[in-house]
């Protein structure tokens, strides 16, 4: 074999689920067809003003390196934050990261060696299993169920995975692809499976500020757990930022804030612009979540209420974050959302969904389940829906 | 042991050796000392106005993710950026990263498994050990040496290097920390071993508008080694814009494009509002390099001439980048340069160095070495130069 080969987990490294059927997308909309895109999450919502004017007036004359752990400034302002979302840390506690994404990168990195083991409940956001390969690291699904709407599975399935190779549990919450909220006494009962079994509990709270139905409780929240939880954040979808590149890990342990700031120095610093939007977003009116949360509600409320009236589709009512995942009389998720981009449309338009085989671990789940995410507006929604509402009466794999 | 720990490769990456003494320095900015800052290669060049005028008046409402090799248009503009130094690459051969660090990591990832080794010329740019570490592979360093001013080592020892488990040779040209500019035979013979034992050539070229003798050659003009090569690029030097963190993976090797595009999905884009600085510094005028690289030179010229005339001092003439590594009369170099900062000054003043033992992977070399980045303006480097010249002079561990 040649030198030149492409590296072992180059190879097992998993294309983007999301991306791969891009191609079909763009095929149909050189044929005139008009796509609705519920398979990605980027949210319509537009970046508040002040935080572009923020980057847009600033004024100094070198664009220079920022300190490897982020501006001072702003993660001295962060702490604010979190305090009002009931979360307490200093300053020293917070890195800011290039992206939720870094955060996960980094986490990985320098808790868990190859050939660990990290418990995800399924489905997940896929590109867990990217930054898992890329820290040779080995993702165990637990299954969640859609007939329990992704509820955390029982315990007893948590501790039936558990190995004396698994270093860490996984959670998003509230979840992508799932939407499901975690509730306090679910966390709870994390809390109690890390203290028995000595694991870290990785927490991405990307979505902690769309939740729907009830409070948001996060894992920083747990008492005496300090050393087990990190937590991962992101302003990308909080104020719609993503292409800001700016996240954070969150943890009160010590040693790995030591060992995560070698990494972040060998990257020398987050990017700055995203620093001073993501500084910017802190000053926000407190009701600017008011009016975003309420409209990815109505969404939210739309979108459901929509899936549930088609025959033999089922959709769970998700607490938080704006993605659902809905149970389709088909044969194959992956076919069906290339038939809908291929070879179907109905008044010139059509619908671009996720598979949801590509959030399962396990192979061969997810073949009749589709993600959707809500980050359209409501008439765009309804016209989706009408879609796929054709759609499925006329699709050849109908399936049951 | 807890499985709380930190992974091995947590506690194997190396801290930051330029960034040790800061807490050094900053006790000695609090007893009123003034220090000047020859250690860390943070020009003092204004940003480019016109480049932070692109952002500061871009017009855009949502700050999205953007395609995950960058926007297309800034990689087609790049495309001409690379024909007029005379790189012929198409866009699809460039993939954006977030700084030059990141097309590092990524091309290590891509090319490199656990166990695996690299060949670098040392001393060598510190961080290429912080994403070896990260990516579980060994760096065997092959010594340069400053009584031939850092050239390429002969090729015999190159070869004595090689084993079964060497994937690559890594270079940075014109070189981090030695200001070193190879010569277009050097890179003739590189390309020579890279045949002849079938390896990938990393070549880093942050520093390639920044030569004073004689022109740049590209590994990326090497011909016949299109799956060998693969260029590591950054505008954080070039367009003094560090904090932007934008930088460029470019290869001809498709299948490492299309394995380097699944790590650049996992993190989903790079920076947005540095992608817009990095687009419009393509538009500068032809002459802004001009005057630059005159202001560089003079610095060169003006700290190689102070230090060469301090008594037992070596500091060979760099042909590029804005870095010196002087050999000076002193026992041990992180003493030393501790010592500027603990318990020395001169007229209120001291100079903070970066020692050279960090950029050594063989244990005990460059002890009687520093690195300086001439970073500052002329009147600076005079002040900093005095005092290292006194500093010289009354040293207690000074050592012919």
């Amino acid at each position: 074999m040649s030198n030149l080969s492409i590296s072992h987990r180059g190879q097992l490294m998993p294309p983007s689920p999301i991306r791969k059927l891009v191609p079909y997308a763009e095929a149909a909309k050189k044929r005139g067809i008009k796509v609705y895109h519920l398979n990605i999450g980027q949210p319509d919502i537009e970046t508040p003003k002040a935080v572009l004017d923020a980057v847009r007036h600033s004024e100094f004359k070198i664009l220079e390196y920022s300190h490897s752990a982020g501006n001072e400034s702003y993660r001295r302002k962060l702490v604010d934050y979190y305090k009002s979302v009931g979360i307490t840390v200093d300053h020293n506690q917070i890195i800011i990261t290039t992206g939720g994404s870094e955060a996960i990168l980094f986490g990985f990195m320098a808790c868990l060696d190859p050939g660990d083991e990290v418990i995800i409940p399924e489905p997940f956001y896929a590109n867990y299993n990217g930054f898992a390969v890329a820290a040779g690291v080995n993702v165990v699904p637990i299954t969640s169920y859609i007939e329990t709407g992704f509820a955390l599975p029982p315990i007893a399935d948590v501790e039936k995975a558990i190995t004396s190779k698994t270093k860490a549990i996984v959670i998003c919450n509230p979840n992508n692809p799932t939407g499901y909220l975690y509730s306090e006494q679910e966390l709870q009962t994390l809390k109690e499976i890390i203290l028995k079994h000595d694991l870290y509990l990785f927490s991405d709270e990307a979505y902690r500020e769309f939740c729907y139905e009830g409070r948001h409780f996060s894992a920083m929240q747990l008492e005496g757990v300090n050393d087990n939880v990190v937590m991962m954040d992101t302003i990308s979808k909080r104020y719609s930022c993503c292409g800001g590149r700016i996240g954070a890990l969150v943890t009160r342990n010590k040693a790995l804030l030591d060992a995560v700031m070698k990494f972040a120095q060998a990257r020398l610093s987050p990017p700055g612009f995203g620093q001073i939007a993501g500084e910017a977003a802190l000053d926000l009116p407190p009701d600017y979540f008011d009016d975003t949360k309420a409209e990815y509600k109505s969404r939210r409320d739309l979108i459901v209420k929509r899936l549930n009236k088609m025959p033999n589709v089922v959709c769970p009512n998700p607490g938080g974050a704006f993605y659902a995942i809905a149970k389709l009389p088909i044969d194959d998720a992956d076919k069906f959302c290339q038939w809908l981009l291929e070879d179907f449309s109905y008044q010139n338009k059509t619908v671009m969904l996720a598979p949801a085989t590509g959030f399962y671990g396990t192979a061969g789940l997810g073949k009749q389940e589709v993600r959707l995410a809500y980050v359209l507006n409501l008439d765009a929604i309804n016209a989706a829906m009408d879609c796929l509402e054709k759609a499925l009466e006329v699709y050849p794999g109908r399936k049951v």
